[in-house]
């Protein structure tokens, strides 16, 4: 195996083309055989081994720099960088994060995991390096679908100024997450389809050359305009006419051709862009046939490529799914809105069912949110379904554009609370925050999947801003009994009990109802009350509360720093302050990668957790862990 | 007069040619002699008179619909539409608000503020407009500034599949708040000065039909690629390649060429892209030669330009402008960097003194954000200088490139809190909240010009992501004998008494101090404790207060909802359950354009507002207010 002899770049650097190619398969195989049990990103790490064995050997490592946009993309990186025996534990607590970060290697030059980000930060690292007199490359790897995102754009312009040497590689797979979309992808189509544009650029020159009448009417209306010419003669003239020097398309699994490309390339002193073609998923045939259901995967039967273990149970983007395709039936002013992430929120469906009311506006939340506010003030009752991390991106949009208007624009926020082995950066624990902090917007949360049926219901009778959030895996189903009508910021009373009320939000209700059967089983029965509105939030019930209760204990998977507890907390002080306020919430921290429940317990979020610290605050009179 | 005779657009379409030349003069003397009174945008206003009579004679207004992008431009849509009685009371209490506003009239399509949102949102209402099978003119115009917004991008990217008609002007006048930057801008540099352009539309065609050798080598070669012609003959490709049709440029003073455009434009069935060139400050000669001092004017001479009222004291924004520059004499690694803000944010200084170490990125928070890390992760210093609510734009960067990786950048966050006549779009009141909420990040405010000093000392020596938060306006001179050194985490005591404490962040503790004057005068002396760190709050001086008083007052510039004041509530609740709190703060509302000493009283939080509450409130023993 040559895999086996590789601990670094110099081992990358000393192999032969023949042996380079081996790494290659070799590689290919071990992502597969090694994501098929541990699950993780499959299809856009195959898609660019050649490219990173070719940087690799092109570059100075770890001295250069190479940020990968987004992230998931790094797993060969990881591999040729030492990081081979680490795999095992991929995307698991304590274990390899699926994503570079710099506290992990020396390597890993930029944290990612947002899209988009790569081409600022590689940009800023070279103002850095020129300012401090430092002599490296910097190669910012992104993605044709990350640059949908405004903020790739924002990048570009300002990387057409510098003028030292930058190096940005498209790697155009024709295929983000999810289809591709808008005006720049068919421009990049047309870059990649048009062979003309190689020939033409080596043959004007000669042919204009060969023309006797050079200097006659139509060669001197072509002259007139020094950039019509280049506009001729150049490809790219796109990024061209940015200020960027354009070199490509190159053939993405050319090992040699790569190399060759970035030494040229290194020359430049301004910034460069790279056209890299690739396939997403080659070499593993389910993944290129199908490279969007290989983007993320649970762990699979690499011979036909099913997941290993079948979902029982829908989740709660299972539920969204459905539900939204029946409402849609009843109202034609629903319409849905997603950043790339057709599958990801479940609207796949919609965007067959009504493909004239689907919008995916390609990995742009601010486009999203703001569009969604466009179509709300001409008359639809847009619902925009996206990922809490990714709706952080237009935190400005939903206060600016949705919520100042008082639009109604309905947030379907999926992926909220702990998501899991994606970690740090997709955790959805900031939205009760940052959503209720925004005048006009109202929040909810259901405790099962009956209930986000009913919420959906809600907010699309609902005039104004409003969110529902959900998190990520199989909707709860317990608690089916309780079906109290949705009410504008009402909670739900579950068990009413005296002394001790739990309340709830989301995701937290099932874990409060399993402490509440604990308790109830050690003689020490509580009140529960699901929580619903994060904002309003329904003071009615404390004041109920009030008179027979000496112990609130607030439950909700999201920071403390201006959630639901401290908003409750707030409202206790003020009008009982006899009463105990204890809050259970995630630290002021971000969270690793890990699987859920093990994440639930290093954060004392789950039962067992809180049962302790419960009885660590004397809430418990009881043993109630016997 | 001419202008007289207008209250709406049938007004302005039966005027003959050289009568609206006259109403354009009219509305020109009318903007400046009025913004001369009342303060205001005047010079993005004087370059878009005859655009917008253009557009008033080219439309059917109020049905279909003007997005102005940012919006400061608005004022001669607003005089168009009857509104120009209003101006009187223009950006004050109750008055014409500065920016349109759909709750003002029905003239005004979509509420706008921050930068680059028209195209979204004109995009959203077309798909609305489409869906709902109704027939109505869209217009969004957007400036070229604007142009360097990613979501301006992420909107061009989708506009370029509509299959219907959508307008879009580009309203270049070259010169956005401050100097334009980036390749987009030079782009549209060489699309104004290239006559060439629409000298080689016209003559092309005929050239080519004239010249014998069509079919042969070089036409043959040129052919060959059906791309290469067309962006030999057609100007702005980089808008065609993005998949919208491209009109331009034209003299965007040119009433009677801008409304055969408009209908040419409205034939068109897909994305149009209309390239106005206009003057920034026409028609007045101070705002012509310098438009970027005649952005936002308070009440001037008209015969000189000159401000009337001269600043006696200078604001934090001079503060900051010139303790940066002292600090980064001494210090080569740190740099300055802002979003098309040198002015605003103090940072013109700097640009001068540290050109090589100044960076203007355009209307790009995103990219200032992460490209600051980028900065921050290669060795640098970097003080981002942005306003409170244009950071909403940068969140997720906050979070995900900034805080994360726990790089040291500095956010010098100005206009925080109350800004007075800009409205709704520009106060400064989510910070305290969006910030405090992120793992990592520090929150500092100053009680007064020195402390600014000091803060941003404190600021720079710190080695993580932290916050300094400051507002519009005179910098306070009070308490100029209280110097305790800037400790992380500490806050400030200013005054010890017993019984009441009042704790006080960044603008309010001269309130609190007033008060506290005033308390002490009638017999009531009180503690002030200037709070310094929203983030991490210091526990400390609350432990010390716990045992010698009975109430705790917390004062901030900020929303309640997830600020200081619920932080201290929390704690209190948590450890002093005895001790009464109550919070000032800004309520969960949206606070509109008005002088800040009248909407401080409005909201509550001057000192007799909160004198009064706190005599309500049961927490004062005497007539304070004698």
């Amino acid at each position: 195996m040559v895999l086996d002899t590789i601990k670094g770049p110099e081992d990358v650097k000393r192999l032969s083309e023949e042996e380079r190619k081996e790494l290659a398969a070799e590689i290919r195989e071990f992502l597969i055989e090694t994501t098929s049990r541990t699950g993780g990103h499959l299809a856009s790490n195959l898609g660019v081994v050649e490219l990173t064995i070719a940087m690799f050997c092109a570059l100075n490592l770890p001295k250069d720099k190479i940020i990968w946009d987004v992230g998931h993309q790094s797993y060969t990186h990881k591999i040729l960088s030492g990081r081979k025996d680490n795999f095992d534990g991929l995307r698991q607590y304590g274990g390899l994060s699926g994503f570079p970060k710099r506290k992990e290697s020396p390597f890993d030059a930029f944290d990612t995991g947002h899209s988009s980000t790569s081409i600022s930060a590689g940009l800023g690292m070279a103002q850095g390096r020129d300012l401090l007199g430092e002599d490296y490359s910097i190669v910012s790897v992104i993605g044709d679908g990350a640059l949908t995102g405004g903020m790739a754009y924002e990048a570009l312009n300002n990387a057409g100024r510098l003028k030292t040497n930058f190096i940005i590689v498209l790697n155009d797979n024709n295929m983000s997450i999810s289809e591709n979309v808008g005006g720049m992808s068919r421009y990049l189509n047309n870059l990649r389809a048009d062979e003309g544009y190689n020939l033409l650029k080596k043959n004007v020159a000669g042919t204009l050359s060969r023309i006797p009448m050079i200097g006659s009417d139509l060669v001197g209306t072509l002259l007139r305009t020094k950039n019509s010419i280049k506009q001729l003669l150049i490809p790219g003239m796109w990024f061209e006419n940015m200020g960027i020097t354009y070199l490509g398309p190159v053939d993405g699994h050319d090992i040699k051709g790569l190399i060759r490309i970035f030494s040229e390339a290194k020359k430049i002193n301004r910034a460069v862009l790279i056209h890299v073609i690739t396939k997403k998923g080659k070499g593993y045939r389910p993944a290129e046939k199908n490279p969007s259901a290989f983007h993320g995967v649970e762990p699979f039967d690499i011979e036909t490529g099913k997941p290993l273990r079948k979902k029982e149970h829908p989740g709660y983007t299972d539920v969204f799914s459905r539900e939204i395709c029946r409402l849609a039936a009843e109202n034609p002013k629903i319409v849905a809105v997603t950043a790339a992430m057709p599958d990801g929120t479940g609207l796949k469906r919609f965007s067959k069912e009504y493909p004239d009311r689907f919008f995916d506006v390609g990995i742009a939340e601010e486009h999203a949110v703001t569009s969604a506010a466009g179509m709300a003030a001409a008359g639809l009752k847009p619902v925009v379904a996206v990922y809490s991390s990714f709706l952080q991106r237009a935190y400005d949009q939903v206060i600016h554009d949705v919520c100042i208007q008082n639009l109604p624009v309905v947030f379907c926020v999926d992926r909220a609370g702990l998501v899991g082995s994606d970690g740090e950066t997709h955790q959805g624990i900031f939205d009760l925050t940052f959503l209720s902090s925004v005048p006009n917007m109202s929040v909810m949360a259901p405790k099962n999947r009956w209930e986000l049926e009913k919420m959906l219901q809600f907010a699309i009778s609902y005039d104004g801003p409003i969110a529902i959030r959900y998190p990520r895996g199989e909707a709860y189903r317990g608690l089916k009994e309780f079906l109290a009508p949705v009410e504008y910021g009402v909670s739900e009373m579950l068990y009413e009990e005296s002394g001790t009320a739990l309340l709830a939000v989301g995701s937290m209700v099932s874990t409060a109802e399993h402490i509440r059967e604990k308790l109830k089983s050690a003689g020490q029965p509580c009140t529960l009350v699901n929580g619903r509105f994060v904002k309003p939030m329904d003071t009615d019930v404390i004041d109920h509360l009030a008179g027979t209760h000496h112990t609130i204990v607030t439950l909700e998977e999201n920071v403390l720093r201006g959630g639901y507890g401290e908003r409750v907390t707030d409202y206790v002080q003020k009008h009982y302050p006899q009463i105990k306020v204890v809050n259970i919430a995630l630290p002021d921290a971000y969270v690793e990668h890990g699987n859920v429940s093990v994440l639930r317990n290093e954060l004392g979020i789950d039962s067992d957790s809180i049962l302790a610290q419960l009885k660590r605050e004397g809430v418990l009179q009881t043993d109630a862990e016997a």
